[in-house]
């Protein structure tokens, strides 16, 4: 009935009926979510979730060294990221979290950057597992809170971004784990690797699926972030499940973010209704993980950052998709003839 | 040396190397633009050029009347079009333009109107010449007038867009001449075709590919234009080239303003180096035309409105290519470490 009421809005708009391509779409898809035919974006918000991952010590997976995650933290509170130019560019909300980063952070107080860790950084997933099923579930718990907290804030759209030396290799063992796609095509080169360092990589984590058994945890995600999740991960999986619970838009950024996105998808479902997708990251294994989600993503542009950038990037046309339905004349209005028939 | 400059300010940022993908080309190609390493984009506008098409009234080519073209006019001027709605989301001037409206529109008295008519439509194409060489002249000449102006005024970004029932018709027999590509793999069903339109569509357009003699103008851009041109997109080939002269970022929309953009090139093969592409069209063809240029385009979300609309929406992401280049900190200046080796 309101699916219909919708369809029939952006039929009426003075446009040949599916001109505007994916921004029907979601305006369907927000007015769905906001169970209205005027849906509106308010405060629209990024949260960067930060953390550390054992495997990065040994630096078979990762060019750069771990104390990176701790600085990009730094350069994000000083504004010099470009998560930061994006949301600024773009007038959106940016939260930080540390959510386990391997450096004591809590001497930076700042409005925006909350303090949530769960841990110095995982434990080396090549030894032992990653956490423990009580930090999965405290970072997951911890990621609802938050987000609900900007749900009451005011926000109805949200995007979450990560930062994380090493977690790209984490990404790729929770998509194998669940998708069943093998190990090599989920893996990617992750933050400027050479082909060498990329071979150890696939050789390192196939080693780390054969230990952990990951063939055996497809429908364990407990289990499996507890294997070889990530602080940051954990808590993106819990805040996606409160942003759909509080109805919200979700805007879904790269291979980490779409990776947590997998997780979540298993407990809930539902989940996905509330997902936009924002871009096709470079990243090998981002356009498989789309593919088995159906996603159609927003930006085709060759983003592999993360910090949320691509979802920071695409909420504008998401914030266009809402106003042509709004604000467009219908045939109606405009008095411009319709096609013959 | 300023490429050199570039590259290296562009590699200094906090991020992987190639890690914002297009968008770091896009800096660079704006910064050789304005031959500077700290570009700017100011007052981005869209001019929308409209006119009809003689074409148009047989009915073979198009479902809609051709009467459409003046009364999406009207809603252009009244604010109700998808094209009203992007460029005030994200803040762009619009300028309309009475290329050849067959209509009388000269009590339409607004700021940012303007009465350019070179014609009441083009005459019909299957019986005679589109226009007169010299109306190709004074059309071009149009557009460059009016695109210079607007730089003068201040903007160094510029999107053309067009509003014209059967001008699909008219770029697709241009883009057949100029590329030697199959006239049928250039024919989409342009506005709102059904089967049977699109077939009556391609055999009608065979007939004046033929009539013509298209094959012998591909490099005849004049002879191109008067055969079977129309008077938006003669002035938007104008527009292009003035827009290059003044050293403006060009963002390049659709199918028709995508296959006036063909014959600029051809007149003036430096013009490309303006060129930011806006969006892969859902028209037909559209995505022949990218190849054949060459292009990467921003957005891939089934646009298919015309209006300006795909550079509208691309706008913002351009935006965002520069403030990177300006606004984030280097490696030195955020104290973050570089990937070992």
């Amino acid at each position: 009935m309101l699916q219909d009421q919708l369809q029939n809005k952006i039929n009426s708009k003075t446009k040949p009926l599916g001109a505007l391509g994916l921004l029907e779409e979601i305006a369907l898809q927000i007015g769905l979510i906001q169970q209205t035919t005027q849906p509106f974006i308010a405060r629209p918000t990024i949260m960067v979730f930060a953390a550390d991952h054992g495997i990065a010590e040994t630096g078979l997976v990762n060019p750069y060294p771990q104390s990176v995650t701790a600085q990009m933290v730094l350069n994000f509170l000083n504004g010099g990221a470009a998560i930061n130019v994006f949301t600024q560019m773009n007038q959106l909300q940016l939260i930080v979290i540390d959510a386990g980063v391997n450096a004591n952070l809590s001497h930076l107080i700042q409005p925006n950057f909350i303090h949530a860790k769960q841990g110095m950084g995982t434990a080396n997933y090549l030894l032992t597992k990653a956490m423990s099923t009580d930090l999965v579930l405290s970072s997951m718990q911890k990621g609802k809170e938050l987000v609900t907290e900007v749900s009451k804030a005011g926000s109805n759209c949200i995007g979450f971004g990560e930062m994380g030396i090493g977690n790209t290799s984490s990404a790729a063992l929770i998509m194998h784990a669940i998708t069943g796609i093998p190990l090599a095509a989920c893996i990617g080169r992750g933050t400027g690797s050479n082909d060498e360092q990329l071979n150890t990589k696939i050789n390192t984590l196939e080693k780390v699926a054969v230990m952990h058994q990951l063939h055996t945890l497809g429908n364990e995600p407990m289990q499996l972030l507890s294997a070889v999740g990530g602080f940051e991960i954990a808590m993106m999986v819990g805040a996606y499940l409160a942003a759909a619970s509080e109805k919200m838009v979700i805007v879904v950024d790269g291979f980490i973010a779409t990776a947590a996105l997998l997780v979540a998808v298993q407990m809930e479902p539902t989940v996905l209704n509330y997902c936009i997708f924002a871009h096709n990251s470079n990243e090998q294994g981002h356009a498989n993980m789309l593919q088995y989600l159906k996603a159609k993503p927003l930006l085709n542009i060759g983003l592999r950052l993360g910090e949320g950038t691509g979802a920071a990037l695409a909420i504008p046309l998401i914030e266009s998709a809402v106003a042509f339905l709004n604000q467009m004349a219908s045939f109606e209005q405009a008095g411009v003839s319709t096609a013959s028939e």
